[in-house]
């Protein structure tokens, strides 16, 4: 017997139909806030995917050749082909502001939260310098958790030229940031300890790492946190700039709804090589030891290696593979009927075609509608639509016929009532 | 600059809401049929993927091994998935209806209608002997293309076995009955001639070439066809079988609506080794010369193969990179309105927060709706609208404000109404 690949997983249709629910109110929200869809293929060239990707992604990146042999990888996210797009399609409008929904692969240890094909839903924005489109991604994520029925939130908001000054206020090599980032962001999974020692490798002190951790440890209400720590960075152009981001950030974001879920956390690294500004993760309030469900931050410099002119832009990205299970967890979708809802059944195999005259009609009403397929007996097709949960069943018989009329069961009451043909459309 | 891989394309916005409305009609469709949705992975192993596939098709598969050495090839099509799952998975039920949308991809010369990453759309029936399946999945293709605003089409109808037959009475040898089949097959790509010489590869005398070809050259309506072919195969089992299941699939395909667009025609091979009864395409009126826009066929061999007991089961696959430039053509994108709909301008900086507010409340009732993040001038702002093809701005002012209003533009009249904003949503 066959097995999917290790890593990767079947949908059966009851969970792909809660999946394709979920996914279309996403596209809903994404759609609401004016943001256009974006295709681009599911692999690309292998030159491409590396750029600036980090090692520890790149070994990642399911890698082959084709039959040329081209060099080439399957996405492992969605932002570099983004990239691609904006810098060879200089016509795009400005800002560009596209969504794409689909999976991405990364060959990581899989485990009960980690598979090696998951589906990421993005939105970005290209082209604004403004933070105001950093709010605005984010107001997006929030309004897609709502509409996915979660209340409560929690976005841990930094900027990374912050965490770029604390390294110089620690004393560490300035040109090591990203290994560092990298080290700090695994804070949660490796604990203190686990950082100290791969900062060790970084070539860092342990009184230097200590200092740094320390600068990171404050975290609380917004404007009371950059306030604080305007002092800390009082002589880090860069550091200000970083805060001033926050600052601006966060009077959007009471604009866009949002302030009310964000912190400022200055232990935020966020794993990615690539972003130049503020950065973002999204808890849903009361899963947080599920992790983040959406994250993201901005990326000013990164197009650019992709041969455009300099270019802003900034996005996030919802973990579907995290939220899925979040909402099974919520009973999100308990109330939700997500099926087929009519089955036509025959009384007799004399009406066969007339039930599949019967179905036909309904389903180019709209009306989802199964009918008999196998030849089976009416209490064999009554046993079949019962057990696939059918809310209702058309009888489609010789005498109801002759009167131009079929019989509409209920199958939660059983009750049954006769209905005329040219109104059972609408009776439905 | 880099550019997507050879055979592989980009979608632009516009392009892409076009292809996401046509995916979304057929998906309606489908789920108006009662088919379920089954996710399976994009890549499988290799030695599943390559099981009855046929040599021509094992040559296209994109063949990669993971980091643990393990074969693996990206999916040519989705029935190979559909019937691991199905062997594997023997709790679902009989009927088995599901349907799969998305990418497949094969290592093809491309050309202006030939890609190396393709999307299907698929309908398969599992568990069910009987040719209704065969009319119901046709029945869905139909009313897929009618939904999609096709009006006229061809079904065109064969059955392996009347081939098999066919074979026979020409005196050629069985056991290359495939190759034959493929050869046959591109008919319409490489005339007789091409055949011909095809079929002396496979070890065919000319004679006997001519007469499969003869046998195979009468099409028609369908009862005469059969009736008259039935002369001919009065020594063959296997292609009277044939004849009965094409019989009885258009006695159903009148019940199903579809049977005056079918055709009997026995050059209709279909390339793929797995068919075993029923084959057909389906094509547009007028749209005859661009090929097929769907086809499928039983399959009752192959589920088997994945170590379940004997199953029958038939489809068909919606080929989305046919269908999609068809219906630009006919203009059926011209009177659809896919982009979003309302902008919210500002007249001025003080107002900016408010404009926020204003669009967060109009997306969240569902209207899709934009805003300026780039601090343009009103001016500037009308233009961009103007430009994007917004049908109404609503402009925030500050004296407007000071009464609880805004003013609403109607881009095409440049008529302007001032309306409160607690009566906006309505309004718009």
């Amino acid at each position: 017997m066959f097995q999917p690949a290790r890593g990767t997983r079947d949908f059966l249709p009851e969970e792909m139909q809660r999946r394709n629910w979920a996914l279309d109110r996403i596209r809903e929200v994404f759609e609401a806030y004016g943001y256009e869809p974006l295709g681009t293929p599911a692999f690309e060239s292998w030159e491409m995917l590396k750029l600036k990707s980090g090692e520890d992604i790149i070994n990642q990146i399911y890698y082959f050749r084709d039959k040329s042999d081209r060099e080439l990888g399957l996405r492992f996210e969605w932002t570099a082909s983004l990239c691609r797009v904006v810098a060879s399609h200089r016509e795009l409008p400005r800002p560009f502001k596209r969504y794409a929904i689909g999976p991405a692969w990364r060959y990581e240890r899989p485990s009960e939260k980690r598979f090696r094909e998951f589906w990421q839903a993005d939105v970005d924005i290209v082209g604004v310098a403004d933070v105001i489109a950093d709010a605005e991604v984010l107001a997006v994520a929030v309004d897609c958790f709502k509409r996915l029925g979660f209340e409560g939130f929690l976005i841990r908001l930094n900027d990374r030229r912050i965490l770029e000054a604390f390294v110089e206020i620690a004393g560490m090599p300035k040109e090591r940031s990203l290994d560092i980032f990298r080290a700090v962001d695994k804070l949660d999974k490796i604990g203190v300890e686990g950082v100290m020692e791969e900062l060790a490798k970084v070539g860092a002190s342990s009184e230097a790492s200590s200092r740094l951790l320390e600068l990171m440890a404050s975290k609380g209400e917004s404007m009371a946190m950059l306030n604080k720590i305007r002092e800390t960075l009082v002589g880090s152009k860069t550091g200000l700039l970083g805060c001033n981001a926050l600052s601006a950030l966060t009077r959007y974001a009471t604009a866009f709804g949002i302030e009310p879920y964000m912190v400022i956390d200055f232990s935020l690294a966020r794993g990615l090589d690539y972003y130049t500004g503020p950065v973002y993760e999204v808890y849903a309030e009361g899963f947080e030891e599920y992790g983040s469900i959406a994250g993201g931050g901005r990326y000013d410099g990164l197009i650019e290696l992709f041969g455009s002119k300099p270019t802003p832009a900034t996005g996030v990205s919802l973990g579907i593979e995290r939220i899925v299970p979040l909402l099974e967890k919520k009973g999100a979708f308990e109330d939700l009927d997500l099926g087929p809802s009519v089955y036509v059944a025959s009384a007799s195999d004399a009406v066969r075609a007339k039930a599949i005259e019967v179905a036909q009609m309904l389903r180019r009403s709209g009306l989802s509608t199964d009918l008999d397929l196998m030849g089976r007996s009416l209490t064999r097709q009554l046993d079949y639509a019962n057990r696939k949960g059918f809310k209702r069943v058309v009888i489609v018989g010789e005498k109801e016929l002759l009167e131009g009329c079929v019989s509409v069961r209920n199958m939660e009451t059983a009750e049954q009532q006769k209905v005329k043909l040219d109104e059972l459309t609408d009776h439905l």
